[in-house]
């Protein structure tokens, strides 16, 4: 009859765990929310049912926890990593395994050893995506990231020398409050598949966040595109294991509030700051000379 | 230094409109949630900050509102599609023009002509996507989809025969609960760009829903990836207008409660509903006939 | 130093119920959420961790499970009184426990027996509150109601003659949309301690439900204060067993949108629903000779 | 018929403000959102609909734009104080108005003048409460507070010697995770109605916020009300402004995964944090020289 399966796969979402580091004289405590997806030959399963190539999703979950015991959480790339290479490994009918994590910060309280509390709405994110055919050797492809990092500007933006058409009535603005949460991924160059061989994430990502608020804060805004822009291009320039970043920008209106009919000016004070709806801007910026990756985002 | 932008697109998201059709005797609700995003040729507008060619997402919303009244709404598919195609046709940039549209149920209260309740959780969406080169013709590719359908059986589920590993606990089961929120999305094979020459949306939205509620219902699923393939196999066989169906199924556990502590038997009674983790499973039913199309969805 | 403990209560919150009545031919579905606070002879544990007053949250979310399999579920109000009597009966320390269910609603699909879909954001509502002094009798009572049934009135809504001050630019106006998301709780008169001696929970519920939504429909509304007067009289006037109502409603306004500068009128057809602000409405309708009960709210 | 209206009120809800203060050298971002809840001699509105003295939420909400204009914003519990004595000052129907502010917190990015970032998901919370009798004087309680403050100890909690009924399983522990979602929220002695004499609101509640911090992490639990009661005391100990505090704890489960089955122990470092259902603990601690005061919370 012609209908065929097409692309799928499976896994199990949302596996919050907390980790405790004991050492001698104070904890470390790392928070992720871990999600799994395991794709291959899992044709069987959807035509009939037959799961003798179902790895379990509880299964899953467990190894998410057995890993934080038997290797330590470590960042979120390189147990991203730990756990996309084992399912490659070990399970017979998965080519791709892609595992995403995404670790909620918390701070010391007053530097107190054993107390702490939750460092805010941001998470830093991390994908890897570990492919291989049968006998073939293993690759895998690391993005890392950051979500809900909300940052205001409250001067050096403006909006203007846009077109005008029938339904335009917005007015050109020279200085306006430029608001987003920026959800930004960026792809490293390399696809190492070796957890143990693992650069320093860390670094990578604590200079990547640092130039992506740099960026907004320092580039004149004659848009939110040219923002979005200059916030992948400062990320390439200064990171060369980075090929590719990924930005989705909401734009957060804040609109000033007329209060004349209250007898009252408002020059750039009160604003009014709206849910709905909501400018969205995304887009890529990637090196030339490297090929894209679509698949590991 | 080789650094490019890539693939971006830029709209309004979140456009919240209730239209009310007032007829000599009753009224007529729709309620829609609308999002825009158009690509093209803005480049300019990322590297300079040149916005001669970005059409504010402002007047985006305006022309919502104002096609609202001009043309009323009728269906999501052709509502969006009118959009899309007023994008791609007037604005000079815009090579693609994607408008989603999410559509909140609304009942008659006790058939008052004038009252009216929310319908539940349940969205019906539709998104078009419009392409069109310079001086060439337009064509547009609509999905059809809902979101929000959650949805049980209490009989004929089963997990069995599922490899075990190192990290396997879970037992087999010959019976349990099967519960997802159905994420569902449909593509129409017709490319037709023109919104007054639409087909029955109504009638093929009616139906799929139909379709997709029996055959959760009536398969004796062995694994939810076995329900998901029955699902989009059910919805091509009997829709000839569809091309491909992408189903994102979330299952729901609902675990038994062991009862054993306090003296108690539990044959298939006392379930806990829990949050998180959950499985995901996703995957794409089509036609191997039909080429796959895959900006649109 | 006279600093001492005041109110205090503790309990499980938002247990998570599903119980599958298994008839010979179908199955009946109840979903609920409960919560559990108990309170009394505390101090104890408040001021020196002694806890041999204190049973524990998760004994109390098992016993949720267990009365389930032991008694069956039946109405959120009988099953919120069992456990309530339960606690206040057998926990030393406990004078007085509050039981809270929200039911959340399936309907069959397609009238099949063991096949069911989520019916909607509307919940069900009940609180029982049993106190009970040491070698004294049980009293219990008992609130109903619901949340999350959001309605609309595209007629027969207008909001005049207010007071203007130097902040009011709001106009006057004959014909608004009026819609609310009601949220209300209705207090029996009776506080029969007995779960297996109840009334008719279901009759009452489905009475007064269909009593709310005709008032909100058929009250010409000049505000929607007197909407909400209307609604709580109404439910006191046919429902004898009814001694208070509270009613909650946020005013979700419906903004009518400007397409003048488009050169379109708008005759109350194209509307922008908002999500913040939003007017609240609250207040409660009572038998003036009748005592007033504030604890079990 | 001896049906009547009881307690009643009404206001905006959610009014969302951010104000800019523009100096010379440095600006200054406070986020706020705002709630006004009016109550008076409003019967009439209810019974007949007469809106002559219902002052339009809208004018409440456009009293918050132009006084953040007028007077600055200050701390929320100033700016609530100043709308609230508004209210009751000016408009004649009103005997009490409550105004509660939320305060989410930016903080500068690397220290630039015009640039920053949310500092995290806890609200600073301020709710004052004015009532006023025709021709007599105004008094003003303060609540102050605040909300979504997550915390942690990963050591020095344990849960023993609780009772044990037919339905207690759990475990004794000597050592726990301790986690809560800190609300707390404390009133203030003074009843000042005067907001150009206000105290040093900020000192007051930086001091309260760490005096918190402090005492749930240094306090040894033998149980989350212990913690509580801890809490509390220390607050009204070390700040004398200050006469009863309330808190809310939800306990946030964090439960030590079983490895046992992997062949793994698990010394307190593998977690699963739970959503639902949770503990509860909400109590008062409060000066036993002072009335209490009911309305104001």
């Amino acid at each position: 009859m012609g209908i065929v399966l097409g692309p799928n796969r499976y896994g199990k979402a949302e596996v919050r765990l907390v980790h405790v580091e004991r050492g001698a004289e104070r904890h470390r405590v790392t928070d992720l929310t871990v999600g799994i997806a395991l794709s291959g030959e899992l044709t069987e399963t959807h035509l009939t049912g037959d799961n003798s190539r179902v790895l379990p999703t509880d299964s899953q979950k467990n190894t998410v926890y057995a890993f934080a015991r038997e290797f330590g959480v470590g960042t979120p790339e390189t147990f991203a990593l730990r756990l996309a290479r084992h399912f490659t490994d070990t399970v017979e009918a998965v080519r791709q395994a892609r595992v995403s994590v995404e670790q909620h910060a918390w701070q010391r309280t007053g530097g107190r050893p054993h107390s702490f509390s939750r460092a805010g709405g941001e998470a830093r994110t991390a994908t890897v995506t570990c492919r291989r055919e049968p006998g073939g050797p293993p690759a895998a492809w690391t993005v890392s990231g950051l979500s809900g990092l909300t940052v205001l500007n409250t001067s050096g933006s403006e909006f203007r020398g846009f077109p005008r058409d029938r339904y335009t009535t917005l007015a050109e603005t020279g200085d306006r409050l430029l608001a987003t949460s920026v959800d930004a991924r960026w792809r490293h160059t390399a696809t190492e598949p070796d957890p143990d061989a693992a650069p320093d994430w860390d670094a990578s990502h604590t200079a990547a966040r640092e130039l992506l608020l740099a960026a907004f804060a320092d580039t004149y805004s004659r848009s939110l595109q040219q923002t979005l822009y200059a916030m992948g291009q400062t990320l390439l320039r200064e990171r060369p294991e980075l090929a590719e970043v990924r930005l989705s920008l909401p734009n957060r209106h804040h609109f000033l509030v007329d209060l004349d009919p209250f007898g009252l000016d408002n020059p750039g004070e009160v604003f009014y700051a709206a849910d709905r709806p909501y400018g969205l801007i995304e887009g890529t910026v990637l090196r030339d000379e490297l090929p894209t990756v679509d698949f590991c985002w």
